[in-house]
């Protein structure tokens, strides 16, 4: 799909606030992309399309996870969870991608996962750093991407989680297994 | 069990100064049951036997947690979180302790895990804030400590996922779990 029709797809979705987050994220998936070595033209549609369902009723959205996507324990983290997964299935259903890996990428883009494909990691990435961020940390993650895609992410997760237990709420445990995995591969690749 | 009996079947078993460090969990133990309502009684035995495998050989209590306590999973987190549960088992069949709560308050005085009983939070908490304790916000979960046990270990748990994350070193879901218990608990008392 062309970068203007996905465009025109997406951004009456969109209030104007997001579709310029949505812009920013676009060029840095594609920077990232092209630095890391990951195809630029699904990181451009993943990026486009991760926030699709930002602005969907919630209840909707509740009754989705439940019934279709089968994922009920996500309920118990808090409705920003919500509309990464639900994203992936209505940019299927309605926009009619099937790309698995670009549907990925959006489906995990606020919570990450364990064994994140370097597509997964970009789209994550570029929604942490995009430009139009400012929030404390993240021009330090900025530099990071700039020469360690993997030590960025992990980076952006022990934000993350610190900022969530700073204001006392919960933390989904697959952001934790993220972590986690960064972990533990970078500790077996210094072993070998 | 007498103090003095149940100290002297442990002592042989610690270095001087995880000893000093177990009398100062004792008394501090003692002191949050008795403010908290708790068995004190309890309290000092499991306090006087939590570190009683710290020095034990980690090859047998990773084939104990393996063959006996059948918890695989809690050998990927590294060596230190063995002593907990291992000591509970041999506090059990070496001592002849029998009493589960007690027990229990020994298994989990390093993780944690959701649904606490106010025993195990006493010992938990005691073990991190005795006086020999010295160590990046230790005094303020003191202070806390004095009126809120819940938002003491909280905060506990918040500094040791912290100070992990900073190290890049693996953090057991099971303490996030106990985060997440602790915070939706409080959530739902709130919520009343």
């Amino acid at each position: 799909m062309e970068r203007e029709k996905a465009l025109e797809l997406v951004e009456p979705h969109l209030t104007e606030h997001r579709y310029k987050h949505t812009l920013g994220v676009m060029h840095t998936a594609i920077a990232l992309a092209k630095k890391y070595g990951v195809d630029q033209k699904k990181a451009e549609i993943a990026a486009i399309f991760h926030d699709y369902a930002k602005f969907r009723d919630k209840n909707e959205m509740r009754d989705l996870v439940k019934e279709k996507l089968h994922w009920p324990s996500l309920l118990h983290y808090g409705d920003e969870l919500l509309h990464a997964p639900c994203g992936a299935y209505y940019v299927k259903s309605e926009v009619g991608i099937c790309d698995q890996e670009i549907l990925d990428a959006i489906a995990y883009h606020t919570t990450g996962k364990p064994e994140m494909t370097d597509l997964e990691k970009v789209v994550f990435l570029a929604d942490y750093i995009e430009p139009g961020r400012q929030f404390k940390g993240v021009d330090e993650v900025r530099k990071i991407a700039e020469t360690d895609l993997d030590e960025a992410i992990i980076q952006s997760l022990e934000n993350t989680i610190t900022f969530l237990m700073k204001r006392r709420q919960l933390i989904f445990p697959d952001t934790l297994a993220t972590y986690n995995d960064f972990i533990l591969k970078r500790k077996r690749r210094s072993d070998c």
